[in-house]
């Protein structure tokens, strides 16, 4: 059963246990400072398919098999799939839905969605509607490049504040209480969740999603340590998702006017981490496979290593598509906090 | 807290309640069969704004002010706002939700969004997760023709199994047990809700979706009686989203090969009823706000006046894109089954 604490934070008081998660991701992922753990490389990032859409859907649903392998679950034991990615219609995850046949509530939060499905999911085991629930996004640099900007043919000139898609899927099994496998150690548990709201800013610029991000990333961090009366210092690392260079330090400057403080050594992006500057992907990665897949593999290899205790997640998402940019809309954007927390450190 | 009964559906112990319901519509959906239930009607349907997305995102906020306007709640009492439509990157609730700042869940189940909303939402409010939570819903028939489709301007001619998206919203406020706003009567419970899986018969034409989502409301339904025990006489009416004419037809053939019972003259469609035979919408209504706008109006009007006591609600989704369909993929379909009683009816 949950409890809210605060305002706007969810306490999932049976802690959900992170059974078994893995990540996919391409090339030029497996190329970057976290590539070792990263479970599998497509050797192609067309993946045998004729299409990127197509491709981007066997990957997710190729994940999705991956995590379950890991414990002797079938679909058939999986309650729901929680998922989404950045297709127009979240044509990837439906598409590999209906070879996974679990009951699916799919979900846009634009790249915060792997947060969300988390914390989705965590509420739902946590109240008794589910016993295990699969998380699972993707991301594809093909598929989102030529929806959301220019044809990839284009190879148009990138400015320093831009990000490069992940190429990349996650996904996360997580248990209620009493539902974890036999013989599974689970890496750790979801704790709390803190759902984000919608903050516009008014950035326009579409090659600077770091800066529509911050703001909501800032504002789901300061709600979340003012309910649940905790300092940054509780959490060994806050990680967000993909605010890149330039939305990382924005989101610093941002706190600090808010009077909340942080030790900046311990705040990392998963979109600043998974490329090396030499990459040229300039800001970072983006993407909801971006911390889709530095989550399962990095963040939670870690855990089940017993290198981490405490960490706040937050995926943050930018709320743009095609239509509005062109409309001259401002970019809105949103960040999901959960809280991930080994057993032993309660 | 909820409880898993049979394979797939989760019963909702305590009961949610829904503590206010508001629809709006535009002028072709006033003049349907049902026009005189919705609340509010847009004398124009770019609603002052310059572009019709952004006259999609103020419909929908506007429909959401006005569904807390029947209670004395501020959108400060509501923990959690999720919400869908079917612009790519759901931009109507995206946009709304920048306006409202409640913490937002945003979904896509295409024109099953309703169903979506209000099963999470019951979970969330039946798991402690939120005290209150506001379910909102829209589409708008010209984001979406030229969206899925053909440009507005083309006028191209509509086979008999097409459908007409419904430019509506709907926003339904359900409160946890112990959460309904004083002096404020619900109009019903939420009781259970049967999460959809996706479902591919292999049909490729955009222009029959009824086809497509028929095999998946069939599934649902199926699912859902089976799970509760209940044949299909227990509800006074099984209620789909927008199968249309083509659609209903088929579910009941496909039940029908399942062996499930059903009375046909107690299953009827949304999409059927919105628009008469007269109004040129072939097949019938479709769109998110197809479901949203008959719930939101008709279906708990006649709950709250007593007329009805138990109702099966199972809005239906095409999980198509415009890439998709252009690539040659098959079109797979999703319904969501919820459950509304009313209170005496235990």
């Amino acid at each position: 059963m949950s409890k809210r604490i605060g305002a706007d934070t969810i306490e999932l008081t049976s802690r959900p246990r992170i059974a078994a998660w893995s990540a996919s991701a391409g090339q030029k992922e497996r190329e970057g400072p976290l590539g070792d753990t990263i479970d599998y490389v497509l050797e192609d990032d067309l993946l045998g398919q004729k299409t990127w859409e197509l491709a981007e859907a066997a990957m997710l649903r190729d994940t999705a098999f991956r995590c379950l392998d890991k414990t002797a679950l079938k679909t058939r034991d999986v309650d729901i799939l929680l998922g989404g990615d950045l297709i127009n219609q979240i044509m990837a995850v439906n598409l590999c839905a209906r070879e996974l046949m679990i009951p699916l509530l799919g979900l846009y939060g634009a790249c915060s969605t792997m947060c969300e499905a988390l914390a989705v999911g965590g509420m739902l085991a946590d109240g008794g509607a589910a016993r295990r629930v699969l998380c699972a996004v993707s991301s594809h640099f093909s598929t989102a490049e030529r929806q959301y900007r220019t044809p990839l043919e284009q190879g148009g000139q990138r400015p320093a504040s831009a990000q490069w898609t992940v190429t990349g899927a996650g996904a996360t099994l997580l248990c209620g209480s009493d539902y974890t496998p036999e013989g599974v150690i689970p890496a750790a548990s979801l704790t709390h969740a803190t759902i984000g709201r919608v903050i516009d800013y008014g950035v326009k610029d579409m090659a600077n999603m770091g800066a529509v991000m911050a703001p909501a990333a800032a504002d789901t961090l300061a709600r979340h340590l003012s309910d649940t009366g905790r300092s940054a210092d509780y959490y060994d690392e806050i990680i967000t998702g993909d605010l890149g260079k330039v939305g990382r330090g924005l989101m610093l400057a941002l706190l600090d006017e808010k009077g909340v403080k942080v030790d900046a050594a311990r705040v990392w992006d998963c979109g600043e981490r998974i490329f090396s500057p030499e990459q040229d992907a300039h800001s970072g990665g983006s993407g909801c496979g971006c911390s889709a897949v530095v989550l399962n593999g990095y963040i939670l290899d870690r855990f089940a290593r017993g290198e981490l205790n405490r960490v706040a997640l937050m995926a943050t998402g930018a709320l743009l598509n095609a239509t509005s940019v062109l409309q001259g809309e401002t970019i809105p954007g949103v960040a999901h906090l959960v809280v991930i927390e080994k057993e032993d450190a309660r």
